[in-house]
């Protein structure tokens, strides 16, 4: 058997007899010519057998191989422009490790529950699995631009026992007879990791117990969560911007495969370029008035007025500078006009909404503490937040990326639950 | 001002005047010198202060500047080969920005109690700051070695429906009413995503609500766990050696800044090379009783056994085809001796135990269900597991390494409490 190669390494064997490992995704046969179309999780390749002399194994006759057969294909890489991966290949020899019959999910239409409840196969399809490896390449891509920087990746606990922003969206678990909760963000703890190491990230699951049913939420979901110190608001913004440069390019670099099956248009992921335009909150309401969507000051955006904000541009726009009331107890209002916050939140384009939000912490103890007051949390369950404070403190800034609405904007995804392999929503926890 | 520099990067700079942003970990004087000892997170780094004509902005005099004070320090960098960062700063100027005074945590004794409810603070310490550093480096090389080896990065749920192992050992959670677990291990998950992705790992956190107080036991622990369809017992093996080598090599390109302030002892590291020796079990027992531990076949390795084993060995060992009651329903028989298993584990010297666990996995339909029914497995609870058997199914093999135990190993601890920033153990869920 010559040396097993992969659907993507195809390319590079043309002329070349290869071993294929995979599973069938397509057969049909016309005349005297098969064709099986493969899948080996790196890409989907069309095969030829072009004639009965093709030696086959495991099954007496090619009509036995159904959908999803496991296959070992023997054959010669020839070039061809029309397919997806450049080349077709001549089959010499087909060995079926294992017939499978009846496939669950075939070719036609099925509902999203009957979808969801055999996600465990429902990934191998060709288009989940563009948009998982388009989720590993983005990950790859935000830790490579934060390693690349200086960022030192660091854990913060799952398991916490304060509640970061207050405790109805909290899921509860029993620590030993304790009581402690699934964390949200690992912001807080950010903050100190970034006093001891300087630049820190996190890269993590945080859990919503929100009864939301929308495009956008999950209860588990992925964050990255960078904190700098000695960092100011301007110099977070810069960060953020830069890291959504960077992985734009990077997924135009090497995700073109995977953004072509799912019928990307690349337009509005090329036009993701640094600088990206900044807004504050008081220009966002003015905007809004033009566009016939008034709200009066000291209101929150809601999704449709951030989808009619973002429309206005080309790129990714800040929103800063929301008013104080809005925002939670740790960020740090602008000192010559404290009833807004330096915040930011990150607009994604094409209806994406909120991909980033991120703020100045305040360093200042007695300003936190007054905070935290007017806030009506408990200053003994933050009696560490506080230290850092109390001891050596500096300005400094961070942010929270959400990973799972990031690749539904870059992979022009309809809704968040096909992002990560095994979704967990208000009515979902299976399989 | 001049431009900000780290630490780290001060030996590229000699000559230079350069702005350093950090705090203070010692300060004493000699005479008309004083010497500020400075960290910013990438390092640390004595400055001296040679003349009373340096500048010192924030406080009104140097005695006011305590340990943890926050300071920006400009001066200019000089060689000294005596420096553990081969520089020494001849200070200019020096902004306080904040004061700090009666800092908890001085350089004498404190007991593990206080220092663990300090560890906000703690990991300031160059010690603690030097192993999250060392974590770092670790987790990008892991994720350096299997992205460059076409493995796709996907996450499994943490939020489980279903135990794996027996549910003794579970957080259970309340998810909206319905009962659920924080996942131990995301390995069935990993099956599913292997036969969609080909070659898949993990990268997160993973739970066990363990009553163990030993120096291995976290209840909250980071765990990788690659899965590669097509791949069956020697591969998978290789696969785990050549991963522990890289990372061997990575720790002793890029973190022998750490190394040092660890003390840590670098030949056994250096003598981490490929191919990695591999005994059975059976071989395992001849050890044992010629080293006067003898057990008898059947019975599961403890601590103090795989201490001497590994012990015999000045690299990590395998050891290999346990006996099958002992492991997990998953695992696939040998062939032509089904009481033992195809798994191994891999065992670090210098008493560090089992770094990795893995195994192929059991691919044939009926053989699975005959394992679950002799576990007295639920077959309904694993339905979706079993239909990666039914639908093209492929022999395939994985295992899981244990990020905390493998820095404890590498860094030369005593207790990985140390290796992560805020431990959670049978007593312990604050800070």
């Amino acid at each position: 058997m010559a040396e097993p190669c992969t659907v993507r390494d195809l390319a590079a064997r043309i002329g070349q007899t290869v071993t294929i490992r995979g599973w069938l995704t397509h057969y049909r046969s016309s005349g005297r010519i098969r064709f099986l179309v493969l899948r080996d999780g790196t890409g989907v390749v069309q095969t030829v057998v072009k004639a009965e002399a093709a030696e086959l194994a495991g099954v007496e006759s090619w009509e036995q191989i159904g959908q999803e057969s496991s296959l070992i294909v023997t054959g010669q890489v020839h070039r061809d422009a029309r397919a997806p991966v450049g080349v077709e290949v001549e089959v010499r020899a087909v060995q079926v490790l294992a017939a499978t019959h009846e496939y669950p999910i075939t070719p036609k239409e099925h509902g999203v529950d009957f979808l969801m409840d055999h996600r465990h196969l429902w990934i191998r399809s060709p288009r989940q699995a563009a948009i998982l490896r388009l989720r590993s390449i983005i990950v790859q891509a935000i830790r490579g631009f934060l390693d690349s920087h200086g960022f030192v990746v660091a854990d913060p606990p799952i398991i916490t026992p304060t509640p970061a922003e207050g405790s109805t969206t909290l899921f509860a678990i029993d620590y030993f007879g304790e009581p402690a909760y699934l964390s949200q963000s690992g912001q807080l703890y950010m903050e100190a990791l970034a006093l001891a190491l300087g630049r820190v990230y996190s890269f993590g699951p945080t859990f919503r117990a929100e009864k939301s049913k929308t495009r956008r939420h999950l209860t588990e979901f992925w964050m990255i969560e960078p904190e700098m110190a000695f960092c100011e608001f301007e110099e977070n913004l810069v960060w953020q911007e830069q890291l959504v440069e960077h992985i734009a390019q990077q997924v135009l670099l090497r995700a073109l495969g995977e953004l072509n099956a799912l019928q990307r248009p690349l337009a509005p992921l090329e036009n993701i370029r640094t600088p990206f335009p900044r807004i504050t909150y008081d220009e966002a309401l003015v905007r809004l008035a033009q566009l016939g969507m008034p709200i009066a000051w000291g209101e929150d955006l809601g999704a449709p007025h951030e989808t009619a904000l973002a429309n206005q541009f080309d790129c990714p726009v800040f929103v800063t500078h929301f008013p104080t009331h809005l925002k939670a107890f740790y960020m740090q209002p602008e000192p010559t006009r404290p009833e807004v916050v330096r915040a930011a939140d990150l607009l994604a384009p094409e209806g994406y909404g909120e991909i980033i939000g991120g703020s100045q912490r305040i360093h200042d103890l007695s300003l936190l503490e007054s905070r935290m007051a007017e806030h009506g949390l408990d200053a003994s369950s933050y009696a560490w937040y506080l230290d850092l404070r109390r001891y050596g403190t500096v300005p400094h800034s961070g942010f929270g990326l959400g990973l799972e609405r990031l690749v539904a904007w870059f992979g022009g995804l309809d809704h968040v639950r096909e992002t990560t392999p095994f979704a967990r929503t208000l009515n979902r926890v299976w399989p």
